[in-house]
């Protein structure tokens, strides 16, 4: 049986792995650590690399956190006992280069003890990979999507088809009718009934979405960041992320519930942009590079 | 009586009053009209003034719009007809200068027929005017509130410190633990029964709020726009803006209402500034402006 330990052990280590190739791949960037701790239990590591060569703001961050659920998040989860663990493991990274795309990868695990004390403990894994390129390359697209159907297909060749039509609903921007980005994949609540394999294979599976981070970015990362760029093409980056600070502020279950619960703020916010941009009714130039991009941030395409 | 002509009428003379005045306040800026039509009934003016020598990027916004409440406002709303007309003057203005405030002034009023169609409909005003200093500056702070004291006394002496308090509470940034600046003052639901007063005055004052923005902004404006800056201080200002976003995308109701009203996304997010940095975990240094306006961010503070 998978314990807390291990999965705190497993996150814990492939954050490790994480740092040690973003500080690879950047060349000069180096991650800051600050270790906090929870008023109510646990606490985590957040690093921050900020200023790199690549990566102009990067965050990654692991959290182990255990106590008493406020009620309306024991609302929101349906559930009735008040305890709870929760692990995870969080990145967000926003690169200088308007060819290298935004990345966010997170895994996480919850649990906290059946009602009645006597049954299995209420587990779940949840978590999630999605590419935000500022210019959409298809290549880039196919690479990503294929990648993580890869380590998807190794547990079970559902989940990758199942997890890229979530990851379409969940990064959604409803007010602009835009996809964050080309997606990847998002699931929640994955357990042995969800799933279709045991706890074990979940858990590697948790392990391997983790770990399909590192390759796959810094393949984007080698494939894009000698691209030149002009002043025109910069300034669509910051419009991007303006529409990546939209996402999260309004929509992001992660970040409301960071907010609702008084998480550590600077961990929470460490997703937002150094820098954004909002022009009034910007309209993209027909048949430009940026108009391009905007018809592919649609749900239900199918880069494979 | 007050009809919703009047107030109509009352509000598109406010805006073309205002924007007059902001253009010669700023020189060379020059607003630009968009009229929009809302499918379900109504619609609006739209007037944004982009890259001028004051401000940077400002929004003076009609509408005036009619239909059918989605359920989700009549249950917020806690009413039971359909039928709902609603007319607002809004306005945010981001200057270029980090020693000139930002500003934002709204009124608004809303009308809807009686559940039993035989009595009075049932109707309010709302609205309010509050300042967001990138540095709060004490002379600054206690004219702008004395000019808004002296606007709520003509009508009823309890307004003022009713709404001052009603303003600290609404602009503040929960999870920052901040206000969003240094507030002003803030009404809803303004009925006769709320008031004290009848529904012509209560129209008057609507107006009168409308009507203090200008003198008091063009006076802030002339006063800071030839103190000289660094790039520090502009680092500072782009800061104080992403404090702005975070409290217009997570907590401001008429952001929150236009979204999920399928609202004119444009005109609803003219008020995100043109620019904003997010750092991670700044920290004002110790006795500096920054750290003073920080503390100066709470709610309770009686400037006059």
């Amino acid at each position: 049986m998978i314990t807390k330990e291990q999965v705190t052990q497993g996150y814990k280590q492939i954050q490790d792995e994480i740092c040690a190739g973003l500080e690879q791949a950047d060349g000069t960037g180096k991650f800051v650590e600050e270790k906090w701790e929870r008023e109510g239990g646990g606490g985590g590591r957040t690093r921050i690399l900020q200023k790199g060569s690549i990566i102009e703001k990067g965050g990654v961050n692991f959290s182990a956190v255990h106590g008493k659920l406020p009620d309306p998040i024991k609302k929101a989860f349906k559930v009735t006992s008040d305890d709870f663990f929760a692990t995870g493991l969080s990145l967000v990274i926003h690169p200088n280069h308007p060819f290298v795309p935004i990345i966010h990868m997170n895994i996480r695990y919850f649990e906290m003890p059946a009602s009645d004390q006597q049954s299995e403990p209420i587990r779940w894994f949840g978590g999630g990979i999605d590419l935000t390129p500022h210019y959409v390359i298809a290549d880039d697209a196919r690479f990503f999507h294929q990648q993580l159907k890869n380590a998807c297909d190794l547990y079970n060749p559902d989940f990758y088809p199942k997890f890229k039509t979530w990851a379409d609903d969940y990064f959604y921007i409803k007010h602009r009718q835009e996809t964050r980005g080309i997606g990847g994949i998002f699931y929640d609540r994955l357990t042995p009934l969800t799933a279709g394999v045991g706890w074990e294979q979940i858990f590697e599976f948790s392990k391997a979405v983790g770990r399909s981070f590192l390759p796959v970015y810094t393949e984007l990362i080698s494939r894009n960041k000698t691209r030149p760029f002009n002043e025109e093409q910069k300034q669509w980056q910051f419009i991007r992320r303006s529409r990546y600070v939209e996402f999260n502020l309004v929509y992001d279950a992660g970040t409301k519930f960071g907010l609702e619960t008084n998480g550590r703020i600077e961990s929470i916010l460490m997703s937002l942009p150094p820098q954004a941009n909002w022009h009034y009714d910007y309209t993209a130039q027909a048949n430009s590079e940026e108009e391009k991009t905007l018809a592919l941030l649609k749900k239900g395409i199918n880069w494979i």
